[in-house]
């Protein structure tokens, strides 16, 4: 293996995304050299000269920030890929209105980085989420366990935080994910959903909930969330850059922690071909492990209808 | 409610826990101002001056440290207690050899701080933990929602670390609590136990383990644990003043945290008149909802054992 | 004085700036509570969305966020003014065109304020800086010592970067101020600049540099600096993002921190009647001290031709 | 160059000031790999277990603790010195007392570390500290960019905060050093000490003081501090901690900062076979640059003093 040059990113994309990205690393001191790629370098310059100016306050450390080509991912520890265009306010509120073009800017953006690399941890943030970190994956012939996306992390951070909300807990107690696709057959499984051990059933009389959680409408909310963000404020950037920077936090400091991230499956649950989200156990090797939830009749139906889906489309494009 | 002064600490004692708790609130950037009080001023003002020289440093919080008396409870937002000795290497390895002597430094202590607050988060750190929680809240009439033990939150940590290390996870995945006395008689309910939502009966197979994780031996590793780090060391510092600045973080930082904390019973599970420890919902305010895992039938009878031992101990206190 | 909401931040605007600095109090964890006020609610809701998803993750403390009306300023600790237009790419280069429109904002913004409170510090960030920090201490009658702007705040952090970067050490070891106006005829007091002690006219044989540093040069570079960002990313706010945080984390550690800020002055050098950015103390009290650093003829001749603009301008709009 | 383990800390001694050390990088979560290795290893066991236990809470990175050999710092990326004894209470209050025994165990340990890496960043603790860092580097033929001691890094932060107490600012606003001995002979270049560019000689007037520092009293407190501490508390261990995190952090974070560290001389103010402490650029690499602050008749006076000390103390244990 070749040298890595440890605590190195590289950033592909400088739009509200990937400059709320270059934004939240720094804030959380994760990286020591961060380095821009943009197909427009005048907006990648202006996203770097706006963030590298503030090192000399207290508290932040000294990274170092520039605009590259991508001859820089060649000794990058973690490569964070954002390029292609997002969903806009107006759009049919499906992310798969972008595959055509995504697919496309995703080979291209592949063959430019495998040129480089195959060791640099490669998080993928770009849609429709799976289907890119399948093509990604698959036909690049990129490491399975270096290469994956944030998939589904924001969305189960949205379901956890509404459910802490309701019960007025910290978010960071409970315990459940949304898998799948991260898109609209994305699903939970509610067997596996719990507060510090006090499972789903009894979050109304635990937390004296006037009401019981309305199981089906907080998975609607949860799909929309996102589709609303765009709305109302235009685009997404904040909760999709803490979601990398938690990726990021948990390779550089060699975590194992456990957070769900789209992954191209090997069997799991007996599928493969495929990529979508499960828990992942996330070190700086990349994915140590891939969870399997036990799911019931319930999960095991949204998981089927989820593969279904994405492997139809994977069809398509291939 | 008088004016209390946000950020300000009182950290009683100034041996090896308490000079420890007051190195790690400031590495953790935790406080504006800690008062250490000690009978021995000598003793205060060189852990204080040892502390108090860093905060030059880049990253290090500009925290003010100083000597002082009891008045400065008057308003601190949150009390440290650890007056009255610790167990020692040789002893019984039971810490109820500290009874006597600690329930009347408990209660010396108690009436200085209640000469001058009630409204003060008074955090007890001297052992035996739920014995002295217990005396000082009632015989006090201190807040029950303000005053409240670390009790097996180390325990809880080790359990979490230990399950952690054996299946290769962040610890932070762990969810399973020690619970009752901080001490001999304290249980695991292992029906709540589980790692993001897959249940401890199914760790073998899903973290590729070559055994089944023995409970008994595990319990008891768990209650050894700190009295195995006395002999080795002398005593202990590092874990139980992180387990402190955990719950001085969740009060200033307003959590919601659900840690489990040695609290005053109140009718949970049907018992009363003896503190013990439950997972807890800490803000701002203290304790916010005490929880009531569901137990199983090993977990009554565990919970029936500790609250008889410990209500036996309270009535020859009393 | 009435009761203080410790730990509550509300911050009026959700453009690009208000926006990003919104995420970096979170990722900062320098809050509990975050109020945005927003002309557009909806805009409001959206950034509100977009951040407050993501507590769930480790190492992100559970800050709650909402969306609020100007009563929510009675309680809060610190207020943080982003209110009105910014400059836009192709504007004359000159903060001075946002003049009218602004001094209008500010004053309806600073009505609804006093509305409610005199005892939050108030954080003007929007521009021109030294005039509507002006404004609305003068007209409103503020508390001198509570209401500044971040005026040269990151334009000084832009020049330490960039001697640093010459000389090839941390920024933070950079001791050097742009002072005066945010704008224009900001001045540097190079008497004043060193590195750890090594006064300005060493740095090219300590550091071995090829040729000496172009002091108008540089000044010139500090300028047009946050001009050239709009013009390339089409606005700034990362580095603005950052340096609110950074007055925010000095109040909120009560750092007694010195950062220059747009402060009115109170005799300072002979003068009153403006404001202008001078190096300050600052805590949880809000500007303790304005310090006045030693200035050589270059700049008192700095200082008077500031002066003599700023308060032409204030003579105008009064 | 062999392959360096990013992350990984060996730290020797696990005594009052490593067991702080250990707990203060936790903390600040500054490592991912931690090994310990002591002469009696079930003190260091101990130590390594009260640690390790703690990861499980939030905020608490994911650290990997153990016990060691030196074969572990084969792949390390920094080790860290305290081996040898410490001054006692009632010891002569001179570090040089030391000075017999430890420059054995300083011996030893170094053969046993140059036995497997010269490549890690050594970072001496023990005293008497010039001397025994001039001689782990001179007879080891340790690449001198790669080994420095704390030196006066922890008697800077002192008389910062001095200061800084006296004009009551931030300790990081004040920039100054002790420099030459980690002892007695240490000396202060007071016509390079300011606050902000903000010369020594106008604090009085600036900051209002009631009368000018003493300078001569200052440099005393500063020298007898430590020494005091050991007195008061029985040993020191907090201060010394901090100081070799804030190198860690330094090196860790790659950040160019300058901070004093005892480092064999090469020619600086014309001399050479002596470790003493001056400003030096801290990065990855180690000591990117010793820097050679201005010295005026007393600075040179003092370096002269110091220097002859020391060069005649290394005459006597070669």
């Amino acid at each position: 293996m070749k040298h890595l040059n440890y605590g190195k990113i590289v950033l592909i994309g400088a739009g509200h995304v990937g400059s709320a990205i270059l934004d939240s690393i720094l804030r959380m001191n994760l990286a020591d050299e961060i380095v821009v790629i943009n197909r427009n370098e005048k907006k990648a310059l202006g996203v770097v000269l706006d963030a590298s100016h503030t090192t000399a306050f207290a508290y932040s450390s000294n990274t170092s920030i520039r605009v590259g080509g991508f001859e820089e991912c060649a000794d990058a520890q973690i490569i964070i890929n954002t390029a292609g265009p997002s969903i806009q306010p107006g759009n049919s509120r499906d992310r798969m209105v972008l595959l055509q073009t995504n697919v496309t800017v995703m080979r291209e953006t592949m063959e430019k980085i495998t040129a480089y690399t195959r060791d640099a941890i490669l998080i993928n943030v770009s849609n429709p989420m799976d289907i890119l970190t399948y093509i990604a994956q698959h036909d690049f012939d990129y490491p399975k366990n270096k290469i994956f996306g944030t998939g589904t992390l924001l969305d189960t951070a949205r379901f956890n935080k509404m459910i802490a909300d309701i019960c007025k807990v910290d978010a960071k107690n409970v315990t459940g994910f949304v898998m799948g696709e991260h898109g609209g057959t994305c699903f939970i499984p509610w067997n596996c959903v719990n507060i510090v051990g006090i499972p789903f059933a009894e979050f109304q009389s635990q937390f004296a909930l006037e009401q019981p959680i309305d199981k089906e409408q907080l998975l609607h909310e949860v799909k929309v969330s996102g589709l609303d963000i765009v709305e109302l404020k235009g685009y997404t950037s904040s909760g999709i850059a803490l979601s990398v920077c938690r990726l990021v936090g948990a390779i550089m400091r060699n975590e194992k922690a456990v957070v769900p991230v789209s992954t191209v499956l090997d069997g799991q649950y007996g599928l493969s071909e495929v990529a979508m989200s499960m828990p992942c156990v996330i070190s700086r090797a990349g994915i140590d492990r891939v969870l399997q939830l036990p799911l019931d009749e319930d999960g095991k139906e949204g998981l089927k209808n989820c593969y279904e889906y994405l492997h139809g489309i994977i069809e398509q494009v291939r």
